[in-house]
């Protein structure tokens, strides 16, 4: 079974950045005693004011599926929807490398 | 002082795709001693045959700029050279999260 990744870039609405990506960093210490999530990085580019990236990688995808049904996650979700004008996501096949279990 | 985050996105030559991610993930086993390189994770897209993601994260942009007059990876830069048509770099700054050093 084969980890699975994803590059999620969300564009907040104008003056709402820091409030997304507190919403996000909050659901990245929910994840802390979820074993199947191996990362959840919240960053921001130095280019765009409105957007806040989140990197993950899961043991799977069905692990990342399955987390998208936690209560937490859901309410997450609510509270960051209304602050977002648009998501771009990539999915990814981590090949390995370092800070990630080989 | 800040992390440094960097998602590079290699495009290698027509076939040359597996043979570029195998040098990447050599130089994140030779950055496992390098403390200040918390994350080197190498990923392909399931959408693009010809890519290579490069998730980065250090403890400073310092350390960063540092570890590229490394013996190691000047070697390595220049093994990857001749396989890349392309290289698309986004600096970011890491705010938090699961699976890097709060």
């Amino acid at each position: 079974m084969s980890k699975y990744g994803m590059q999620a870039i969300f564009t907040a609405k104008t003056g709402q950045r820091d409030v997304l990506a507190n919403i996000l960093l909050e659901a990245a210490a929910g994840l802390q005693s979820i074993k199947d999530c191996e990362l959840y990085i919240v960053s921001v580019p130095e280019t765009d004011p409105n957007a806040v990236w989140v990197t993950e990688v899961w043991s799977s995808s069905e692990a990342h599926k399955a987390s998208l049904s936690l209560e937490e996650t859901k309410a997450a979700i609510q509270r960051a929807k209304p602050l977002i004008d648009g998501i771009e996501a990539v999915e990814l096949k981590p090949l390995g490398g370092k800070g990630i279990i080989s």
